[in-house]
């Protein structure tokens, strides 16, 4: 017998939904259909996980609401077992003879996708050595670029897509909890981050069994992991440094990051750490980080623009003379890709909604002394924010002895 | 006093010498000069290494020749860092307001690179959130797209290449051992893959201790890695399926992947592999492989299209009726992608020379009897191949009783 199991996915009626709105989308705007190639936009709309190559791979929807996917002939049972899609339509092999585009230019006319489409890019984009035709080179169609539309989309969160964000902070939390209990005078970076992440990822996948599946995007990594990226001691004040394999020492300033990837969708839990008691100038930007950090809190609400919150941040800084450690705007949003729009910076004026997810991590940097940021993942709700991490933030539970 | 030290990473004299090529072809298209937004091309013609975020940055030469990197306040000082750059640029933030493309457009016009632009794409790809102008739009210049130019242009490695690739085979091939001595019944994928990939990674920054630099692209990794990709059972004939925490069996045939990043270039080398003694409809399999893949490093040779190859490889397959169980061209280039142009495919056809690098990696599948694939990365020299790889291939060395 088939038993009713709990599922942790976005439920099918998600996904349908959101073809739908796309689809009403695509009417007012009169074209007869839309193409996708990107990644994340076809994980969106179908649940569909897959990796970028030089092997072409497209979603279609036509008028019809009819729903297909182009892939090619090593990617079809993993396409066909998509419940979603009605029609799966494969070429050979890229590049082939003749090239895999004539085969996509076939699907369109069979489903009525012509003359004027909605796209995301005009061609699947020229990645590890792919060459092709742009579509409206190809169809000879009239192209309308339909991204914006997709990025405003996404931006609202859904109570499923939220649970899965949730879920990620759970799984970076013990990523983190386990880097710094390990993290001590003379262990090195790549050690400790390697046995966190590890453990994490080992707890993570043996408490959710078959209900995890990682999906994640380029440059997210599934699993739960927690590391320093190279950001200790003098180089925690250069944001988003390489990792190196550096061994910690006495007096370390240190920059982490943690997270994990859940059915695609991430979080972001980053804190500056000591190695033994900071000094006084440290200490000095750690308790400006921190309440740099608490008002962006404070400013994030529905109705406000996302630029008022980075110019009530940039007034802080300006009023303690502080724009000489200022790096960067106040956070960005978070979903399926690590980084997404809005940001939480002076030129972004979209206005702050329910449903949004974002970081707050407003970061201090001083050359001698060291980079300070926490980064924490909140949810916007009717009347302010939620803090979906919840790792401690205060200097004392943030010293290593 | 300073002292001469060794190095590993590609002489600047090199960079120069590409983009002096690079140059030239711009003199013949008439343009003005050449915008790139590729990290992977940025990283080719500059050495400098860095992920692409929603935070645009580009490369940009005039038809003087001087270099200037385009880059947030964020990537200042690690612009700045590089000596093969005569300008670096920034803006404060993205979005920020003004948009930057405003900063790289004023860039532009202070370089004299106007009117006729030669470019990579028409504008920073809109990635993680980023939105902007096309650079057509921004700058009212024709742009001509140089991304075929320059895709012929790394087709062929140089030397210093061939070394980073050589050495790239080294760990690859300590991670295989590693992953091939910790597989046993009982184990699961995850924690031999981890620790295998985790020694040699440790190996190799304590060999190669200051020379090395990962410098990885998007799905590369930094260090080594030795893994399994799923692909173990009943999975091994499915080819890149996503990896899953599977637990090794009895019968089990087996399909790994190792390699390794140095300087942004890596290796391929894969392996079919048995838990015990394999069945003769595997072993027949098996055995076919082995052939198809020694008919390929035969027939790859400077003069011949890489169509050649793959056709070889397709008369083989239908000779002994494996048309069924085939499923993909028979390799690709590599180097500072995964994946790079050409392909030894029947629609490709490029002339092999001497100092491409392939892969070489014909498949069989068969549902219920399992996935049969060596790879092994190959330099093409004035009369032949030489394989770079050099893990043993023959069964009985890929037997794990």
């Amino acid at each position: 017998m088939t038993l009713p199991v709990t599922q942790m996915r976005i439920p099918d009626a998600e996904f349908k939904a959101r073809s739908a709105k796309l689809l009403d989308h695509i009417r007012n705007l009169d074209a007869r259909g839309v193409v996708l190639f990107d990644r994340d936009y076809i994980l969106y709309y179908t649940g569909f996980a897959f990796i970028p190559t030089e092997r072409p791979m497209a979603f279609v929807m036509n008028l019809k609401g009819e729903r297909g996917l182009f892939v090619p002939r090593l990617e079809l049972e993993h396409a066909q077992s998509n419940a979603l899609i009605e029609r799966v339509d494969h070429y050979i092999e890229y590049p082939h003879d003749p090239h895999p585009m004539h085969k996509l230019q076939q699907m369109l006319f069979e489903l009525g996708v012509r003359e004027h489409i909605a796209v995301d890019d005009d061609g699947y984009p020229w990645i590890l050595g792919y060459r092709g035709p742009a579509l409206s080179e190809l169809t000879k169609a009239r192209v309308t670029h339909v991204r914006g539309f997709i990025e405003d989309a996404m931006m609202i969160k859904s109570s499923a897509e939220i649970a899965l964000i949730r879920e990620s902070c759970k799984w970076g939390n013990l990523a983190h909890v386990l880097l710094q209990r390990y993290t001590h005078v003379g262990a090195t970076e790549t050690e400790v981050s390697d046995r966190a992440s590890r453990e994490a990822t080992y707890a993570m996948y043996d408490a959710l069994g078959g209900l995890y599946r990682a999906q994640a995007g380029l440059g997210m990594g599934g699993g739960a992991s927690a590391g320093y990226r190279g950001q200790i001691g003098r180089n925690s004040s250069i944001p988003h440094a390489l990792a190196n394999n550096i061994t910690f020492q006495p007096g370390d300033v240190l920059v982490t990051g943690a997270g994990s990837t859940i059915w695609g969708y991430g979080s972001e839990l980053e804190r500056t750490m000591f190695m033994g008691k900071p000094g006084d100038a440290a200490r000095r930007l750690f308790d400006h980080m921190m309440t740099l950090q608490e008002l962006a809190f404070d400013a994030i609400r529905p109705g406000v623009p996302c630029s008022d919150v980075d110019l009530k941040l940039r007034a802080y800084y300006e009023q303690h003379d502080l724009m000489g450690n200022w790096k960067h705007h106040v956070g960005h949003a978070i979903g399926i890709r690590y980084h997404e729009a809005p940001f939480l910076d002076i030129g972004d004026k979209t206005t702050i909604q329910p449903g949004m997810v974002f970081t707050v991590e407003p970061g201090l940097y001083a050359p001698g002394i060291g980079g300070f940021r926490h980064s924490d993942t909140v949810l916007v709700t009717d009347d302010g924010i939620e803090l979906l991490t919840y790792y401690p933030r205060d200097a004392e539970s943030m010293t290593i002895q």
